[in-house]
């Protein structure tokens, strides 16, 4: 039986409440094969380890470690926000070939790019999802603004 | 004076040549601004600290730790190979607008959406960076693939 992708957003957005509590951006991310096993998962780590590049999608491709091409090639990257330009670029690097994400209402990234290359994009439209980002961002606008290089 | 583009490859390619040494994947990035400061510097990390995602590039943005956006927006991204998605998506969601790559030889990375998003594309066409990547594919043709995500 396929693996259900409620279940891979709701790891997802665990690790966006831990990047909440650390007093990080609540973005988390997890790189799931198709019968169910956690390859990595995490989330955004820009204030937590000052990086510029740990988004939580990222993360989670980081906490997966050296993996093989082909050990890519049938998961999907589960994140609780529409994958912006860097992040969705990975997922074409490493041949991901599903994306599930929590909600594009409070950003939208890069999901027609991902469309164009052959990514199967799924927006879960998640009211916790959409709840958390938008407390941060109401709460800290300008820690948002530099996280997604504005 | 415009910061000269050739110094800017220089020392992506010194940062190159760190990484062979290491016995790393021998790419290198500098992110440097057209009044020529540094902002970081780096090279690929997949063998020394296991990284998924410390490419070139994503290593001189790392280095150049967390900035505001606007600090972006007058960079060039240099580096010694045509850069992936991912890191192509790194210089889309900074506003980076300015690539200089060494060459496009051993590896064409994502050129064209870079050029489809108003991203400055320059080709050095560097023999020495043409070298050194071809010396390290014909030695180690499954770290490469691994490091693509073949």
């Amino acid at each position: 039986m396929a693996f259900d992708d409620s279940k891979g957003l709701a790891i997802a957005l665990e690790e966006a409440k831990k990047g909440f509590e650390e007093g990080g951006v609540p973005i988390g991310g997890a790189l799931i094969s198709e019968d169910g096993v956690i390859l990595g998962r995490g989330h955004n780590m820009r204030f937590q380890k000052g990086s510029a590049i740990l988004h939580g999608e990222m993360s989670a491709l980081e906490n997966a470690g050296r993996l093989d091409g082909k050990a890519y090639k049938n998961c999907t990257m589960y994140t609780t926000l529409s994958p912006c330009n860097m992040c969705s670029g990975a997922c074409l690097l490493y041949g991901i070939k599903r994306v599930v994400l929590g909600e594009n209402v409070n950003f939208q990234g890069a999901e027609d790019l991902l469309r164009s290359q052959g990514v199967e994009v799924v927006n879960m439209n998640n009211q916790d999802c959409k709840d958390l980002m938008a407390k941060f961002i109401k709460e800290r606008p300008e820690d948002w603004f530099e996280d997604i290089g504005v």
